[in-house]
């Protein structure tokens, strides 16, 4: 087990109903940026519950944060804050909306260009000057609602980048699983598979004998594949939609990283998907995720094994169960209604590799993974093997 | 799953080497009281380690800190910081120093008589003026180093009272799994039962579509029975060490009781045993345990049942696996060096059940436990079952 450092002040309020609770843990006389993203919330009744909630406080809006969010947009709301004098942002959205109030929050007293934030991957420590925020959460999937990180878009060069830091915790969350009701069915899907690909991230690399964490993990991808396939055709059901949600958070509230190796390399070449085709996040992991599995074969396949074993009970010798692991994933997957190849979700994609390639290769980037032996031929090897 | 609040603002430094970290986690220019117990950080080194990383503190030490900390010692801690005007406290020890600094904390600056905050279970919530502390774990059992309880033994009744709040959680804790190298292997069999029972008293209740709560019960449940018997034999081994102090702390950090019932009535019936008969608390778990188990069989059978599988791997009918698994629990504490009836622990018991059930009378308390089942009568069968 490696050391760690467990912090995680964010007070996290969940359940139905829950709601109400804002107007207790908004501090009394805060001026509040409430920031959303298309307008889903006003179908779905959260607006409603939100505005009756924050009755009292002096409210400005800014709406209109899309998926992946732009650094563009989100400067809007920088300048709004500052001129406003606003002290308190309630993020009411999923992890795009959330990532982004991050974004704001930081940047409003930033000194310097906000876009180094991103460029330089800029580090907000306790005690950082940033605007305060809190979360209502409306569509599980990102855990953003409960750790310190965020991943922004730029549009002018295409590109995802992530930062965060201590600063960046939410000072609460609200978390009330019926809100999943009037979600599509394919953000349900969305949501499942980028919470179990995000344990996966922390789990699937070798072994390391942090044997607590390894249950945990497996833990979180039992419920997911328990609940995952049933929640997304009954999103009424309480019991699934908040074993769900919870699960999601769990997924990446920074708990099951601690004292062990991760990988993220999954996420690093997905990023780049969604920057070139706008797929969505979730189902880029997918496409990417097994053929990172199977080019990584022999570096992943003690703990490909124990997987295997231990979410899908699987036998035969190491190296068959190691294998039956990355279909057995794939399937899911399918069940959960990826598409795991790009030219299933996208058009005009034979540049694909070299674009990849040659963006890692401009930002410096000679390997990734949790053994850093993700080099760039085997990165060319994945994005080919998914075409 | 019931509706919950998580907040565990601990800063949490677990690792190989991290004491040195101190005197980056203690605010600058503090006056600090170092508490401690009988004295065994002078013989494993941890004691030099404290001082050394505490050079440039006022520093004040307080040792003599009993297992099962008396009120009335504490009390003395109480005096010597008002009088000093201390303003942080170092906690060095396992559950029951930390305990009692909890209540320390409490006491200095509380308005009226400390014994109220045992008798009347007072709540410190955030924002109640306590003095902030920190904690150097040196025993893994309690979970008490990540969470905001404490229990404290009243020596002029021989009583065992609880209390907490949000204003008790340590500000820090240190948690170096090395610190086991030294300890009698009776507590190291302690540490484990301690933290195994704790999970129980989380878990099993009844069912109540938790998923995740449940399968992260279970993976602490099967990590302690996999590292346990070997880390009392094994204790300079890291992996083990690690293991077992991980499992210890997420045991009872809060987190496997969020959103859902929980039992505590071997605890509550334990902590008699502790007051009566001065046996090791763990050990007054794992006599009352099973026999509240078998008494109170038909309203926990099914949790029983799906323990018995998942955790033990146990096959029939779920009357038979509930059955079984009661047995295979009593198999691992005797594994665990625990002997299970109260006369193997203590001499002349004779009165013992008449002793509790008239103390909980006296108490008004009439039912414990998930359900709040388990009635006088109930307890009398529990305790002349574990004569």
């Amino acid at each position: 087990m490696l050391n760690f450092e467990l912090y995680n002040p964010v007070k996290l309020i969940f359940g139905k109903g829950e709601i109400e609770k804002l107007s207790t843990l908004i501090p009394k006389e805060s001026k509040v940026l409430v920031a959303y993203g298309g307008g889903s919330i006003f179908k779905n009744g959260i607006y409603d519950q939100v505005k009756t909630a924050l009755q009292g406080f002096d409210v400005v809006e800014f709406g209109g944060i899309e998926a992946n969010p732009y650094y563009e947009t989100l400067m809007k709301a920088v300048d709004i804050i500052r001129e406003q004098k606003i002290d308190f942002i309630l993020a009411v959205g999923g992890g795009s909306v959330i990532d982004g109030v991050k974004f704001i929050s930081a940047a409003v007293h930033f000194q310097g260009n906000p876009m180094d934030i991103l460029h330089q991957r800029i580090l907000f420590k306790e005690g950082a000057d940033v605007v305060p925020f809190g979360t209502v959460l409306t569509l599980p999937a990102t855990g953003s609602e409960m750790n310190s990180g965020s991943v922004i878009s730029i549009k002018a060069t295409q590109e995802k980048r992530d930062f965060g830091g201590s600063a960046m915790f939410p000072k609460f969350s609200i978390c009330d699983p019926t809100v999943i009701a009037s979600l599509p069915k394919r953000q349900l899907q969305n949501g499942v598979i980028d919470a179990y690909v995000h344990v996966l991230e922390q789990y699937l690399t070798y072994p390391h004998k942090g044997y607590l964490q390894d249950r945990i993990a497996e833990s979180i991808l039992q419920t997911l594949i328990e609940v995952g396939p049933q929640v997304v055709e009954n999103p009424t059901d309480y019991t699934l939609a908040s074993n769900f949600m919870w699960s999601c958070t769990m997924a990446l509230n920074g708990l099951i990283q601690k004292g062990v190796p991760s990988d993220w390399a999954t996420h690093m070449i997905g990023h780049e998907l969604t920057a070139l085709y706008n797929i969505d996040h979730a189902r880029t992991l997918a496409i990417i995720g097994p053929n990172l599995f199977r080019v990584l074969f022999e570096t992943k396949k003690e703990k490909l094994a124990q997987y295997g074993k231990r979410v899908f009970q699987l036998t035969g010798t190491e190296e068959e169960i190691a294998r039956q692991a990355i279909e057995a994933t794939v399937a899911f997957y399918h069940t959960m209604g990826m598409k795991t190849k790009i030219s299933e979700n996208a058009a005009n994609i034979e540049n694909t590799a070299d674009f990849i390639v040659n963006r890692f290769e401009k930002r410096g980037w000679k390997a990734l993974g949790e053994r850093q032996n993700l080099t760039l031929d085997k990165l060319r090897e994945i994005v080919e093997l998914s075409y």
